[in-house]
């Protein structure tokens, strides 16, 4: 795996996905990007670096060992799946291509002829049109990878601030209901763990958010941070992780707050998700932790409204195809820290 | 009115308020601060300012109308009540002190011989033992306004955002079940009225944000967008309002979102304070809208543990003070825009 590229899944060949890649690839040494090959796609991304006006000679190439070779002038595409690129106007042939171009990325990752996969923005609606049954690419990557859904655990990570969902993909008035201590503490081993594997961080500082405004209060507004939150908190630290909290969830992302923490746990998805998109918006990557293989994205959706505009900011995609190079080289102990 | 002072109350002598009112003093002349006078305490004053390595005259007038001809070269506060100066041990000494101050405050603005308030932080549960019966200083401005607690409307407000949470300090379980259109309606309508009046937007752009992650999609997480929030836009609307949204919530807070409107209304606390403190924490103001007064806020609280410090930040009690002056100078017709 030592030297293998990072495999990119092209994304929905409709959506902002394919151009960004051709962006990323011409901000490639600027941003000091290791070699990646795109998972399928070379026609599409052709059209699309045209269509941006970037000059980025893309190169077919059959496997990805030959990505580092031609990285430097070109970039490398694999032969396989291909479609035609029309920008924001999204079809079921294009949500085939997304599909066969993460299922392919994926599999790469798995035997290890790449070294960590970052997946363009997909239309969950339009992939399950044919036949994708997954509630999203995290979960397949999980299924793909034999592990279950709930073991893969959704970091975001910008600049300014990584915070992991506790509960992810609910309405808000369920979250009190599935909210479980045995839940916080999955979550919360397996963000130790993969912060330590993965970013090089030897005991992660962990802040546990409150659900309820100023944490409860002492009950005077909600007892989950009695009743889950600080048990969950006991256990984890009687296991010798660094983990503090229940913290009030507006005191925990001021810049202040945020230098005492390496990661926040939040209850729900918007706890986490606001403060990351108001802060690093253009830069938010997805990490997909707890699974064997590295997966990180941009965190951004298909944009499909702005797909070759030109206006669409490359900075996210940059920012998942540095993050995810840098997790795979932690893996082969190629970076100290 | 016109050309009357703003009061400052004192908020708990034991916290960061008295050293706070000095800096901000302190540093009037760059930050153009309108004449202030605060309501009592002027021994307090002198012991904070000293502390702090502050030189700061404390002025005891006996009336409003000396302050604006010793501001210049003295800090007035009014003869009444004072105590003693005890950074970080608060007493009950202490809490009926920050509540003589408070209503002497209030009183001034009522009656017009002040042009508005700014309130210092107290310790709600210090101000319960001395029996103030009011959840917090913004209901207690209101029944001294002779208003119902529900027309006072907490906006908090910084240099890049301004919120209003459509529900405040309740749990986050019963957010979904205190939810109501009507309960949207009534505060985006006093929210509308009083950019106009007190922040000159002729048609302030109200952006409404979701309950639910992605605002629902459509009803997948949560169906409070469509039965509680969009009859309120819609209703908002056809009277002449400008409003938008339901929007993701956590799109809506990024920097180029915010670009789009005025105010942002949140569905719960978190919602609001958590972008607005991960953004402007040392700037940030509360300020109350719907009243016939003049209110505003540092958004902090006391801060006992470093009260007499010297480390509190005078700069979000500076932008409160800002702000009461620029919105009296307003209703006053003395500004334009």
């Amino acid at each position: 795996m030592e030297g293998a590229p990072l495999a990119i899944s092209l994304g929905d060949p409709a959506g902002v996905g394919p151009e960004l890649i051709a962006a990323a690839w011409a901000a490639r040494d600027s941003n000091e990007l290791l070699p990646f090959v795109v998972a399928g796609g070379p026609d599409v991304l052709r059209a699309a670096a045209e269509r941006r006006g970037l000059n980025v000679p893309v190169r077919q190439v059959f496997h990805p060992n030959e990505a580092a070779e031609c990285f430097a002038y070109a970039l490398p595409a694999l032969d396989g799946a291909d479609g035609e690129y029309t920008p924001g106007a999204p079809s079921r042939a294009g949500a085939e291509l997304a599909l066969a171009s993460l299922q392919e990325a994926t599999g790469l990752a798995r035997s290890g002829e790449v070294s960590g996969i970052v997946t363009g923005p997909v239309s969950k609606a339009r992939l399950a049109e044919v036949g994708f049954d997954h509630p999203g690419q995290t979960e397949f990557v999980a299924y793909a990878c034999g592990y279950a859904p709930t073991d893969a655990v959704m970091m975001l990570a910008g600049p300014n601030l990584r915070a992991v969902p506790i509960t992810v993909h609910i309405a808000l008035a369920d979250v009190p209901k599935q909210l479980t201590s045995a839940l916080i503490e999955r979550k919360a081993r397996t963000t130790a763990m993969a912060l330590t594997r993965d970013f090089g961080i030897a005991q992660p500082r962990i802040a546990i958010a409150g659900l309820n405004p100023h944490a409860g209060e002492e009950g005077r507004m909600g007892d989950e941070e009695a009743r889950i939150i600080r048990p969950a908190i006991d256990a984890l630290r009687a296991e010798g992780l660094n983990v503090t909290g229940p913290f009030p969830p507006d005191a925990m992302f001021t810049a202040r707050a945020r230098e005492t923490y390496d990661v926040a746990l939040c209850m729900y998805h918007d706890q986490a998700l606001i403060p990351l998109k108001a802060l690093d918006f253009d830069q938010g990557v997805n990490v997909t932790l707890g699974l064997p293989i590295i997966r990180t994205s941009p965190d951004h959706g298909t944009a499909f409204a702005i797909a070759g505009t030109g206006q669409a900011d490359p900075g996210a995609m940059i920012a998942a195809i540095r993050m995810a190079g840098e997790c795979a080289l932690r893996r082969q102990g190629l970076l100290d820290d």
